[in-house]
């Protein structure tokens, strides 16, 4: 899990300052400046309080650090491990006020990135004994997709393309306006550099049996029964990297992958996933 | 509900531009690009594909509107309204590839903040017959408070302090540091400024009676059990606002407000809400 | 004085950078790179020119800490102390070029907020033996409110709500609209969350009688000569938190204090403080 | 007065953003929100509350433009002019939640450069006889400079170096550096680009006889008496721009006028100006 | 050329006001603010002066148009076209003092981008006859990918991949890490996604020949002599898309056409364009 | 060549988190995450691939502290030094993953600043004999100027003014506004500050004539020819700072020199210089 590896701090860093003053305002942590006294120190631990899939830990190491640079951060764990409640995940020590201001911010990064590892563990899981991957989309968080496209890696799925820049997605509308999926394909390969992909969304096998010869990558089935998705696998295997998409869910994800496809999309991986808890306890 | 009004556009234009920057990217919409003419225009609709309630409308306008300002945009809902699936939201022309480009990023936005204010609505709905609010909490994804308690406030909830610096909120972690709750409260009310309130968390009945002359606001009796809820209600209904806080949850909200809390809040009403999902369709 | 606590970094980085990049221009110190040699070491001292009340040292340190890492900072003073002309507030040492590029921002910075401390503290010191509290508003510098709401801490003054968004405050154009003013003040607590403060603003002791069994927790008495606050004062002590308002200065301000009054808000004291003057001298 | 012209939209934009969005917070003007219908319109005048110097209008403008590019905003008078209280200053009209939410901002920023223009026409006005130039300094609230110095110029005065990079200015800390003050100044003129101006600061007319046949542009007479200064004067009129400073007060400026030095720069215009006060009215 | 069509403009606003404050500094065009009526009106046209390939067009009409929303601006050509010098390429008119303002900016930017689309041009047209692509690479001026690469496409070549993140290059400082080429392609394909494409350098016919049944999808072979290429074509002509790339100039680019390989990349046409040449002059 | 002095951290520190983030993308570098162990370390060296003069070594190493504090930078040469290919600039050693993912931008600062400094040393080398400086231009790479200003120091040259703001600069455009050219520069000296020199562009050696009493600083001939150059320094030397330009190329600057002027400014030296190679290459 080589490509889990944490996003560089610059990477972050902007995410992690702005999460930061949206939390501390414009007076930052009043009652902590008035009952704290401002040389008391203070030993925490970062704790699981469910069961999931660990992600964001660098924010979370991040939050302390821009708050207070003087902050001790010890991981016990790292992202993509799995968890349970009770784990103590990083020991945090330093200035009180420091630690009990920058709490939430943390625990929030966390969580969010968290649940998200955790509900795509639960379909990578969900298709264990076959040759597909997971992956997610760009239904995601406005903002937040860099950080969300990680939690999914460090839940052993895959990426979807990042924008509507790094690979090309023929659509419906798309063809509805060209009126020739075939020569949408010509034109677009002729347009882009070669070091993108082409990918074209197909709703029946009628229209995947037109496309047969053309030069796509992939080709997204969209919307698909089961049955269908295994007749368009028996006629372009090997063809194009097959893509299943569509409402999937922890229910049908399964069978999905028993037809054969190369990857199944699944939006509520990123857009709907609920969070896997923190808390931030005094280490007694 | 007036405070429901829209956030100002210049309070959410670095949202709305950060978000579309992060679909773009570096080229831009190249599928759109190479395959639709530069001046075709489109009619489409923004399509509710679930039940729930509205909220976010102002983003999707801002959305289309920062991509291509000759887009008309033509609401016919508005935020707070009860929507169905079919329901037509809005009505969105211009050029077409203004529209394909901007079209993930106003989804986005739209399916996220529309998810609040329907499982809001629906906490707000189940305690009904009772004078309790229903408040967000600070728990909410990183950069987007400001949009998610405005969310919140569409489905007719209540918010909660937007930050540590607008109210003060003394937790057993101060309280181990100063030893005595009665003496923190006052040290707070001689410091912070007049429009401040201040809210004390007490574990137990007993943590109450302590500080039942005080001059704390709001008292939140976290992670108690309806009985005990009853009890601290029976004690200082009138003297302070009660809220009652930790893990609520659509199955135990009804019992928790018969206690007659004057507030509740959930925290999976902004963290775990699942998304409410809409479409953008050809407008024939 | 806990709650003058310095501002944590993260909060006022942005500001010191800005302000030092708004100095140094598109080509930086040109006169010290040229005269002074690169690796020549200086030592100095951050001296008082005048006497008051001292505010901002952290900004102080930030700038020469952005100008260059390797700079050493010991401060001989902390904010809120009362100074005098010639006193040393702090020792800088390190690369004499960025020392002298630093100097002029570092000035401004503790001059502008140590001038608001100043006038704050003769303001408070005017009031001592009342039991009133000296308030700023919401007039002041553009950009610059954090920080002089800090400074009016550090000088012994509490803060008035923030923005517009931290408390509510009705006045009379709120008014001219809505009618009744006590109707006003029902609708803003059913719809604001139950951790915001309402203030209502009256003009005379009439006003105040309507309102006399309202909720509204702060009334503003605007612009009343003595004997009509003294008169506020008897009918309302207790009710609400009573703020007097309106040209308040030093000559005026503890006949006002004398009423009776909770709070006095001055808006002088942070749009129009004189600074206090510092230097950076040559520490021999 | 060409000069004044005001600043373009693209220069003070992010300074009106900021200040906006420092006001309005995370929830917005929540007063007006839950009061005032969305729809309610309201007339309103910025009305001048004492006499000065205009200065700032185009942020007034700009601040209601970018709260709702909808509203309204004749100008009556223009920046530089002479206003007294009572004098309409211009007409603004539209939304009222608008209106209402921009008013303190807008306030703060007009009220602010009139009061440094007001006290800058002051000193022009108290040297009228003499061909001497009233100029500011480097001494200008953080993040402020290129308003304050525009607001200089709406007052009459010229602008000193803007920063760091624009001009050379030795000082006397400098030369404890290099030790020879000529060997400075041909230093610099061998090392600076041909459309940078060379001042140096001298402390006594002894100073000023050493460098008399260098080739700096412009001499700075630090802290000198009026003998001395008029001595210096004689001295070395003609053969550099003569400025006088240091501790200038309308007391003592048209003193110094008369010595026949050719610019005096005063500090306190930007660091020490009192506000000019201005209100928003409602305009029956 | 459809994909050429501009870069929308919230994609480059930010680029665009960043260049103009970078000129007007903090006091603005200080020359046309004295000298020049505020109400003078101008008519203007962009011409070229030199031949070449136009690009950067929407550039130059936002940066009059955060000038001064009310100029005119007429583009009598696009980008892409052909253009001599004299050739009009629009006509500008409006606000003297915005347009003088302003000039500097606009053409510094599309003479810049000129310049790449025109020697771009030149790679294109000498490699006409033969069925290959000239690409740019990673070697672009700081902060300006996303703009160099559009230059690029304007001039009818084609994109290498925009940043580290959206295609895998696997470089013989990665080989020297796994030690084997093969392990590290399969290695890759197993972690990415499946919309990403892995391109491997060699630099010699033997490792192509190593990783001839590899699943790269694209092979860059790196500085080889005419011969060598034409031998590596030979051998995988078909398997991968082949991508010759090292020192290529206008002299040698035909002759590596010739071999058959897919895609020429070359650095210069960003890193060492010379600018094509623009003025603005008064139009009588 | 102490002018030449890096630009401290602060003012570049922006443009090296933006270069950095513009090729780091969404997912960063995922080749070197994929195949480089997360603990693999690595040594380097930048090295020069071809002659010139080096500048933006602080450049370099600030994008690989920001990628990466642990990093270890040595160099082993400075800006404004001549080097020649195989040249070792700098030791570079510390994370692998760091390293590689930092590398591209590296190259891109230092390859491009060092072309200008290059280039601006070869007109410096041509006209050594003569008393003349070789300036440039406003003539840069849009959000480059401050840096490609700094290069034109580092090759020995002078910097013309920075943008429209710090200094004077009367051309033909203003003059067709204003008619009068003596008008103009009186106008102009009236209302500029003390430390802001005035240049005046001239075509013809009759415009100089008519300006010689005028109280300008520079006089820039444009585009004259050797004979009507030689004639305006007859005219004019000693009166003027003397300023050639229009089209000078290496060919021509000689020439220009030999007539006596003081200043040559170049445009090409920013606007149209190549890179000078440089490449991080395993230090074994």
């Amino acid at each position: 899990m080589k490509y889990l590896s944490a996003l560089p701090d610059v990477m972050i860093e902007d995410d992690v300052r702005a999460a930061l003053l949206e939390d501390l305002g414009r007076a930052g942590d009043i009652t902590s400046q008035i009952l704290v006294p401002h040389d008391k120190m203070w030993n925490a631990a970062l704790v699981a309080r469910g069961a999931g899939v660990l992600a964001g830990l660098d924010l979370v190491r991040l939050v302390f650090h821009l708050m207070d640079v003087t902050v001790h951060f010890d991981a016990c764990r790292q992202d993509g491990d799995d968890i349970v409640a009770g784990d103590i995940i990083a020991h945090v020590s330093g200035n009180a006020r420091a630690l009990l201001a920058a709490e939430r911010t943390a625990l929030n990064f966390v969580s969010h990135l968290s649940g998200i590892a955790t509900v795509t563990r639960r379909f990578v899981d969900a298709v264990k004994p076959y040759p597909v991957a997971i992956s997610c989309t760009r239904k995601t968080t406005p903002r937040l997709r860099k950080l969300e496209k990680y939690a999914v890696r460090a839940g052993g799925g895959r990426n979807h393309r990042f924008g509507l820049d790094d690979a090309v997605m023929i659509k419906d509308n798309h063809i509805a306006v060209t009126g020739d999926l075939c020569a949408a394909i010509r034109c677009v390969r002729e347009a882009v550099g070669h070091t993108v992909k082409v990918e074209v969304e197909v709703d029946t096998i009628e229209q995947l049996r037109q496309i047969l010869t053309s030069s796509a990558d992939i080709v997204l089935l969209d919307n698909m029964k089961i049955p269908e998705l295994r007749a368009c696998v028996s006629l372009a295997k090997g063809r194009f990297i097959l893509e299943a998409s569509g409402g999937v869910t922890l229910a049908t994800v399964r069978d999905i992958a028993e037809t054969g496809v190369d990857v199944i999309s699944v939006g509520s991986i990123t857009h709907s996933a609920a969070i896997l808890d923190f808390g931030l306890d005094d280490a007694v």
